[in-house]
């Protein structure tokens, strides 16, 4: 992206939520963009999204990152940036609810969280922006060639592609990205309910930062958290255990997890209250 | 490849043996390296591969495409180069014979020939060749940080990877690659016989230099190769019309077509001469 929207060495701008922005940070640097971090949330653990950010009218374009899975983090609304194109990292929450993409420059996301199988990536991009990459970047990261051919520069790979299509008519056949974001908010809203009723569950992001795909959250003690873990695989629930830089618990509840399934956590984590609070 | 390799600007030399080799030069030159063609049949339409060729021992290294599916030829031996090392694209013949491998400094190849489906590609590189990849190139382009993590670094397309275990699997099955390539010389044999024995049917290479994937051929006129197509389709083979930079017929015979299918290809060409010749 820096490669194909940043060729006249005009500056970057970044917002750092997570670690997914820092690799997006520090992969523009490696290619010797003028990076500008406008506002972070590193201070905290990255337990919020920044709501104080400027927006520099020289910057070639701003860049967040939607969603970030480690730190259970999401922008709820995204920012207006005017005349300059926001770039947005959304491999971690694309089509868990409807979005704006009037809003977007460029929206860049891998299919393997809620689209797809792994082996595929997707690119929106606004015409005019296509039109920037220059002529002498490696073939298949310009997208100006990979587009302008309808993405068929090279042989595309097919099966993901066809799986791809099947999900998108799954989400078609239920009701769309409405009615989908609706399942979605109401499974984190189980959830976050109980972080919310008590103290034995504590959630580790602000309020207006929560994400609806990982929601993260502590418990009195790390030996109770690893108990949890414990007898939540005793229960078939798998993949609780939270990241090391955030430590606890984090629920990873992809659009492929049904509201049973979620419902089926929150009872357990109710009946592990009761028998541990 | 060439912006790991010859990262330093020092000469690039490439053997020019067809459409394949031609975007792999034009992809050196618009990198900004430089470019040697140290040898070419263009001149003669690429109906051969090049004998004559210098190795300069100041290249970083020599790149060979090793089959040339539009014009139906192929490298049947490769080339010793030294210390300087030998890149070939294999994309349309890897897994058709066994290979010398340790004659080469790095093999690339989609797997969508012979190996399984598009969607992945495959790197053999020597371990010395993977350090020199500079830092200031895009990350998914490092053999370095790549081959590092053990092909790890990014989520791998994992379908793609399991169907190229399954192949491999049927070819050890099957043999391994001396069993498959004894089989893929009897296949082409079968249709070169046909070419070398009469006038209607006249392949369009060198002998020496002929494809066991790609079997070129020309009959006697445009108007017999347009019934020919079509008579084989009603026979159920399809894909037989020669690509527009040759004309004439291509019979394609990857792996994964059996000797039976190309026994009866070669059936069908004695059939339809009798009728026409």
């Amino acid at each position: 992206m820096p490669l194909n929207l940043a060729a006249d060495n005009s500056s970057t701008d970044y917002i750092n939520t997570g670690a997914w922005s820092k690799k997006a940070i520090q992969e523009a640097e490696k290619l010797g963009k003028s990076v500008r971090v406008t506002a972070s949330s590193e201070d905290k653990n990255f337990s919020y999204i920044p709501v104080d950010y400027s927006i520099n009218s020289d910057a070639a374009y701003l860049h967040i990152t939607s969603n970030n899975t480690i730190f259970g983090t999401q922008w709820n609304s995204y920012p207006d940036t005017g005349d300059v194109p926001l770039i947005c990292d959304m491999s971690s929450d694309i089509g868990c609810r409807p979005v704006d993409i009037s809003k977007f420059g460029l929206i860049y996301a891998g299919a393997q969280k809620n689209i797809g199988p792994s082996g595929v990536a997707m690119i929106f991009i606004r015409e005019d922006l296509m039109e920037k990459s220059p002529s002498d970047i490696p073939t298949m990261t310009s997208y100006k060639i990979v587009g302008g051919k309808e993405s068929l520069y090279n042989t595309p790979p097919t099966f993901a592609i066809y799986i791809v299509k099947l999900v998108l008519e799954w989400i078609n056949k239920n009701g769309g990205l409405d009615a989908i974001g609706a399942i979605n908010n109401k499974k984190a809203q189980l959830i976050y309910d109980l972080l919310d009723r008590g103290s034995f569950y504590s959630g580790t992001t602000s309020k207006d930062s929560r994400s609806i795909m990982n929601v993260t959250f502590r418990l009195p003690s790390e030996e109770l958290e690893k108990q949890f873990v414990a007898d939540a695989l005793a229960n078939s629930m798998i993949g609780l255990k939270g990241h090391r830089s955030v430590g606890g618990i984090r629920a990873s509840i992809y659009n492929a997890v049904s509201l049973e399934s979620v419902t089926a956590l929150a009872d357990f984590m109710k009946i592990f209250e009761k028998s541990n609070g």
